[in-house]
């Protein structure tokens, strides 16, 4: 597992051999069976966690019961949920395993560590977290201004994969569209053969 | 205009008065009029700005020449394209006073320059960029999941200033919801004496 991420670290560049062994030193394994959580609504979130293998989703429940979903996290990325690790406040969401995974887990405190003895680990967090900005920008530009048309085909668009992992109804909550809307698009893509 | 700003980023703590001087000292002061724009779509973003005074709206327009209003800056906050001015791309955006203004600008190489002499300069730029983070996750999850009502309850609630001073299908352009379901919601509030 440890492999898998040292590839994807030392791709991001600017690391030498004892920088990498230090960030994997202190990084936690971890095996997921489907439907288990990493996160649960209530606690303080502990860690930043590194998909090697598998998918997670981070949502939240509404009052109603209904699942609002704000992140898909497949293998190759990074989940947490940013507020309450980094503020240590209790947390409003979940996070949960949508297929069978494995990740590594680092604390807060380790993470801190890192980021204040290696200046290529601090500078790539700084690049996520702006890319993450920059991300979520985008996400709301495509909330507030396309319709769940252009939402649905963007989504396929952008992420090939995940659409063809995630059940519609998951899609449906990701986007802000009632699965009905959603069912309704795809049976018309479907027609129109853009998805075979 | 500078002793606003000044007022502004002492209280984030940290500063002493000779990198206030430093901050202070290349900054730009531009006075706007209503309407008029300090960022055009297709352009390199070159600056951050600080609002001292007024209200800026930062916004892009679609194929079909609707305006998608992306956030709204009134005076004591930042704002820029973000993604145009960390990696010098044309904007997708324009940033445009919605009021008389008066704002100070940073180019990118003052702001590096800075970032890189003043620790407790680069320690707040951190925290901005990380709440700006978090602040757009919340304003994700209320595009997905909240109804049009919730939406506009929210809004009034969060910013009851700006509420008074934007028009109607301004904060329904903010929003993602159509102009007149915003101004029904907004008449059915009236009735119950929710504004009065």
């Amino acid at each position: 597992m440890l492999e898998i991420f040292r590839a994807y670290i030392s791709a991001q560049g600017g690391f030498n051999n004892e920088e990498l062994d230090r960030i994997c030193s202190v990084a936690t394994q971890r095996k997921l069976r489907r439907k288990q959580l990493v996160l649960l609504e209530g606690e303080i979130c502990r860690h930043k966690i590194f998909v090697a293998q598998g998918l997670l989703k981070n949502y939240r429940v509404r009052d109603d019961g209904t699942e609002s979903i704000l992140r898909f996290a497949p293998e190759n990325t990074w989940t947490t949920d940013h507020e309450s690790l980094t503020k240590q406040i209790p947390s409003r969401n979940n996070i949960e395993a949508l297929e069978d995974s494995q990740v590594l887990l680092w604390t807060i405190d380790d993470l801190n560590d890192l980021l204040d003895a290696i200046p290529a680990f601090k500078a790539y967090t700084d690049r996520f977290i702006t890319n993450a900005l920059d991300a979520s920008y985008q996400r709301i530009h495509v909330n507030i201004s396309y319709t769940s048309e252009e939402k649905y085909d963007d989504f396929v668009s952008s992420f090939p994969d995940l659409f063809n992992r995630v059940p519609l109804h998951m899609v449906a909550s990701y986007l802000g569209v009632s699965r009905e809307t959603l069912s309704r698009i795809r049976q018309s893509r479907v027609k129109q053969n853009k998805i075979v």
